[in-house]
């Protein structure tokens, strides 16, 4: 199928195969860049930017311009139309109306895929809160791609903060699409999310291994924590190390390493900050030392604060500047691929990839809402009907289609009522083996007692857990 | 005349022949909105916007980029050259050296005229305060064209703000001057302002008709208040029913409910929003079920509050994207025909329309002000004098020529001394008869006594009303 | 040589041979500006402006707009990047992979040079702090050679706030480079640096005279002040009134007075701005109608604030609205010659000029830090050594490369052990006899004496002064 008219929200809007065809039309935008400018004549990007970013936001509009096509910029946005009370969702019908594709920065996680379910053109995800960044994941990968000539049976480092860096969680999940093995070494208090590393395994088919502290390597005491192998989800690709340890693992070499800014702005607090600061790990010359780091790519999205020494800028394994100037072609490719300006088959499906398994949605309503505050769906409630994938019955986990946050609501009914009166309409515990015997599609759930409650449901027998 | 060389400051820069040629060339743009791109080739569109207003801003940027020509923008003006003192005509005089044609948003009334006065390129007011927003008007006027094929006889019902609605006020006047019915639905205590009304009646050929309570129509209890019909000015205008009930024009149906939000950032002070937002009319469903609303256009400039339900969205009989979209082609035309890039001739008078009635101008100074605080007069003294219309003797009535607003100056004097001594220099109440005896062209107006006393003159027999 | 690839980041970057050429081709893009749309097809320029400055940017973006290049803008970067912690040069680097020339004003004075140390493209310095704006000088120039016809033997006055003054400075220099003679009349308190002076003085062969109280001529009470003769620093300029009174010259008439604004924003403090702004000399008509001024060109680089009258925006001398106007070609001129996309030869060094006197560098650190705290190389002093010209050895002078303030370090040493001990590494004072017994490449520098303590340097017998 094509790619023309898609929009990519997250990296699951691009199937592996996708991924390597902008890739290799990044190639060619790359061997003559300042010959592309017929490819987008005529056309407009909108770059709509909530949250300010001047690297990604330039990088896009270098791209659109080297192909030729024209860009309308918002930066102030934040103060402009969301003062006077303006929903993401109008202005992606408006600004729709005046581009050919918008690229859009937003706060709060789920903004982009509002955007693009509403704009009528193709949309890009430049970052929407801490939830994805897929162009900053397909440039990690392009480079990764163009030192190590695969993208298969990779092993890659993940450093710094594992926690808030949404670049490292979006880079993770592609690495485990094309079957990597990944390395965990967070700053403290800075771990890797438990839904992440849920996600990895369940729907890449990821398959975790954790370390105690007496198996550790030391590799120069740096890979003290835990480890996930990640084993290929389709059978052409390699299956990777389940037996061999750690160490040897690490003997054998790092092929990236990826670091990581400490993430201060999404942060709820500054608590802490300084002790944070301090044991953050850093990469330096001493430590690229290291047999295992010998050929390995030093990799960081930046902007760097002090995790990633200056006196490394001349090594030839650091990665990070070559990173951001191949975000030009990268994006060059990808938005010429969505308007249609440049056309590339990769077979599938004319609905977008199926990437991760396949689960049923939830979106009867009945109070049940994303429990995370800076979801799209949360603040923009007035017209966005929350939405849920049912990732898992036991313990009942519901995953929002905007942000993909988790949430367990406590409390389930059926919405078969037995004998069709009110009194039939009873809720019980959503841990109960009541929730079982009720078909997903006729489920009905609950956050509260007093939601079930306020719409006429009475306490079922299995209520309490 | 042709268009080439003119800016837009007001609506009534532009005859009605002029606007008819203007949305010929919209819809000419529209068909084909992405083969223009040699219209406006090497010109250059300078964007200057010191309020904050993404959509209107991206708008005209997707025009002039659509037609082939730049664009350089200045969203951060606030806080700079302002901040170093720099006058408005400096700015003007600059930029009009850069560019080829300048689009302003300001937040003083009458400073997008003085940006024409000096700048040397074509002009276009994208919104001076609470004074005009052409543009607004014009894709207004462009969506009632395409929907109901003509703009003469129209009945079309104001909604929400009309105190502070720019918008509402310009789109008021352009549909008196087509000869349309004007229906005025207010929130609680945002009534439109008398100045409006008077100006509706007395420049546009408006004729007022205020409906007591007792002989208000229902209409879902929606129309329960004032209504103006205004007749045609133009003999090839058909003339409006000037005998019919309000109630029997409501069951013929409405053409447009032009809906818009509360201006909360030109309201001095935000006391009693709350009740306001209350109160607030809210155009939804059950009102749209109303036999007078079953084919009427629902319009709004946006960005929309809780005024205009999203349930509507869906409704073709919403606007207010169309509107929005409309926006680009009508900009598109606008510019090429003040860039002399399209030419077309609608005949009248080289030094543009004559739209309304002609009155004296008062520019001799003696201290009058325009008492508009937010007024570019009032600001920029430095540079401007002040200037006025006097739109009426008695009571004298000063319309200033550049935000509009009115002021009624208590004191006169004569130019012409009897005596020629200091002695005959007499000030005298313009509420006196002495005014009628003045010479239009010998008139001294002063705001106060002391004002005249100060500047040598002496009270006269009428100095007290 | 050519200028492609060059970057300029003071006017010292620029020989007078290139400085005409840029002018020469000026005056081609000033004849067809709205034909130079392929001079710079498929480029892209980046405009960084930490800083904001609506009609600079706006200057250089139209430039490369007519030249047919296109533009990426950050006007919002204080706000972003800087906030995350990212250097200069990282913002550089990556830049400079997107765009293929950047245009950049910051606050800190030296940024440009980092700039263009780092980018890897062209860069311009579009206002350092209160370093240098090269481009304005190179459009006060140009303006007054088209109206003198040569830039060799002028008289120019430079007028108002001569301390903060930035483009005042940087004009001086160029003046004197092209053999002018300069007359100061500040604003009291505002008086020309001593580094000025002595800069002129000691790098562009001037010659400083100062008058007494005695002998200042009136010319209306104006030059009551000092004046600096700057004598031809090369053969074939003229050599220039050693003898002649300050009185005749002024008689004589002035070719241009140079008015500014106070810099309100580079001040520290707002402290005594009443007293200052009450006795800020203004430029006006009476002023005008002195004998000496006659024939003067009113030139100022904009915004006015006060000392510059409206009453004569309409007089013929009046060339500020030239200056900006000019700005455009000027800046294409240069923008086209650094991308080579136009070519000139003016012969000369592939290392570009050598303007000034050459001086021994020193690098050596030991703690010696520019002590302008707003130099670049104070506030990004992670990644950045400390480089200073050794501009005098009684008094010890250094001057910093990045911003050029002097420092006047107290003590040296010599990095030759005489006796190859820890003993024989003594300190002395800089102001003693010592000094000029260190060979240059061995001077070792310190700012105190706890500096050269903490080090292992003894005091020296001439530790004392």
């Amino acid at each position: 199928m094509s790619l023309a008219g898609r929009s990519v929200v997250t990296m699951d809007d691009l199937s592996n195969d996708e991924v390597e065809a902008i890739f290799s039309v990044a190639d060619e935008m790359s061997d003559s860049l300042h010959e592309q400018s017929s490819v987008c004549q005529g056309k407009i990007m909108a770059s709509l930017f909530f949250e300010p970013s001047t690297r990604t936001r330039m990088s896009f509009e270098a791209a659109m311009l080297r192909l030729g096509g024209q860009v309308i910029t918002a930066v102030d946005i934040g103060a402009t139309s969301l003062a006077k009370g303006e929903s993401i969702a109008d202005m992606a019908r408006v600004v729709g109306s005046y581009a050919d594709i918008i690229v859009i920065r937003h706060p709060w996680e789920g903004s982009a895929k509002v955007v693009a379910d509403y704009a009528g053109v193709p949309v890009i995800n430049a970052g929407d809160g801490g939830h994805e960044h897929p162009t900053q994941t397909l440039l990690d990968l392009y480079t990764i791609k163009k030192e190590r000539k695969s993208l298969r049976g990779l092993k890659v480092a993940l450093w710094g903060d594992l926690k808030y860096g949404r670049t490292v969680h979006s880079l993770a999940y592609a690495l485990a699409r094309f079957g990597a093995t990944i390395l965990f070494r967070p700053a403290p208090g800075l771990e890797i999310p438990d839904h992440v590393v849920r996600k990895l395994v369940t729907e890449y088919g990821g398959e975790l291994r954790r370390y105690g502290t007496a198996e550790r390597p030391e590799a120069g005491g740096l890979f003290s924590l835990d480890a996930i192998y990640v084993t290929p989800s389709t059978p052409h690709q390699l299956a990777m190390m389940p037996d061999i340890s750690l160490q040897v693992e690490l003997e054998k070499g790092v092929d990236a390493i990826y670091v990581t800014r400490m993430q201060r702005e999404r942060r709820d607090t500054a608590k802490g900050e300084g002790e944070i600061r301090r044991d953050y790990p850093v990469v330096d010359k001493r430590l690229l030392k290291e047999k295992t780091f010998k050929e390995t790519l030093v990799m960081h999205p930046l902007p760097r604060v002090d995790e990633l020494a200056y006196e490394l800028d001349a090594d030839p394994r650091s990665m990070y500047f070559k990173q951001a100037a191949r975000g030009v072609p990268v994006r060059m490719a990808l938005i010429s691929l969505l308007l249609g300006s440049r056309k590339v088959d990769t077979g599938g499906d004319a609905k977008g990839p199926r990437i991760g398994k396949s689960h049923h949605v939830y979106d009867r309503g009945f109070g049940v809402r994303c429990q995370n505050r800076n979801c799209v769906s949360v603040n923009e409630e007035k017209y966005i009907k929350p939405e849920f994938k049912i990732v898992s019955l036991k313990p009942l986990t519901l995953r929002c289609v905007y942000c993909e946050h988790e949430t367990f609501p406590k409390y389930v009914a059926s919405a078969e009522w037995h004998e069709g009166t009110l009194k039939s309409k009873r809720y019980h515990s959503s841990e109960s083996h009541w929730i079982k015997k009720i078909r997903p599609e006729n489920l009905i759930i609950f956050d509260s007692e007093s939601e079930a409650q306020s719409r006429g449901f009475l306490p079922g027998k299995h209520a309490e857990s």
